[in-house]
């Protein structure tokens, strides 16, 4: 997305998928935050520039910075909560009131979650720390999280799945950016990136199938 | 810098200010923060595309994902540790170990900037926080500090001086965005835009000259 000068292939991508494939969300891994007018500027980006169904956001500056894309209601806000890079413990599992910085940020959501018309907030719980997802999604409920870091990362599907999953086996987008868009450096790269893809989606639902989700 | 596809003009006004006057340092008020391969691409995008000495980058997702930065030994990186917005304590005032988690990225900046041929790492903290600012100046020593929120945002120059010089009175870049850009809507923008600026200065070294700084 930050790619140099890739604005525009990113616009023709997005509208391309939204035109051949309306069903699927199109969410923007932007990882933004900033005050006010430059907030609105972000949010106007994300959703109307680009179309995103969604966009990723920071916390760190505080849920205010925060509602220029929570005032889009009927948009995805997905706010990095424990991410799943192996730095990630260095501020977000500080503790502070007997809960880590990350748990802090989940009970925000939920708080940020409940505000009249909000847009739907979703959180980023990476794949390399499963147990976390566990202790998220009992402060969380059933809101959606968003989980990177499987494959090239190392997170293990199982782990993520048994700890994930809402009560009622849903509530997680697992995501792979690199384990498919670099299936292949060769001519057959779209084929291969389709059967990463799909390689993905059968390991899930024969884990699902296997815990009886 | 968000604005509706205005990454064209952005690369031309700092094109224009680094050929008319290549003593004044580009920060890039970018924000960034995101792992390694994508980290790089930032790192690419502010320093190359668009040639900056120094851009802002968000501490939340850890160290890690901003060593791609610092590898710049030649430019600037700076944190956002205690934000000028209204709402910045909800996590980085949450105390953790007997200090606020913008005291923990103060303390990580410092050893950030202990690294061999690191970028300058230098520190945002809001001119609507004076106290913060005395506080991590105390962290940091001479480390430069990036303070917004003078003028619009209603942060009192005397108190930013008195709280965040160091001892050898410096290491202060006080930012005013909106006092100066939006100073006048009219035809005499540029004019407008260029006194504000000046009374700002004049302001800076009245108040330096009556703390003896």
């Amino acid at each position: 997305y930050a790619a140099y000068g890739a604005e525009d292939q990113l616009e023709k991508t997005i509208a391309y998928i939204q035109k051949e494939y309306p069903d699927i969300p199109v969410i923007l891994d932007a990882k933004r935050g900033d005050i006010g007018a430059t907030a609105q500027m972000y949010a106007l980006e994300a959703f109307e520039r680009y179309g995103a169904d969604a966009v990723t956001v920071n916390p760190y500056m505080g849920g205010d910075t925060l509602q220029a894309f929570f005032e889009y209601s009927d948009k995805g806000v997905v706010v990095l909560c424990r991410t799943s890079n192996s730095g990630s413990a260095e501020f977000q599992s500080l503790e502070s009131e007997g809960k880590s910085i990350a748990h802090h940020v989940a009970h925000s959501a939920v708080a940020w979650q409940a505000q009249e018309n909000s847009a739907s907030v979703m959180l980023v719980v990476g794949a390399t720390y499963p147990e976390e997802l566990g202790e998220i999604r009992q402060i969380i409920g059933d809101m959606p999280l968003l989980v990177p870091g499987v494959g090239a990362q190392g997170g293990g599907l199982q782990a993520v799945l048994e700890q994930g999953l809402t009560a009622d086996k849903t509530g997680l987008m697992i995501n792979s950016s690199r384990g498919i868009i670099y299936a292949s450096e060769g001519d057959d790269f779209a084929e291969a990136a389709g059967r990463a893809a799909e390689t993905l989606k059968d390991e899930i639902n024969q884990i699902r199938a296997q815990i009886g989700a």
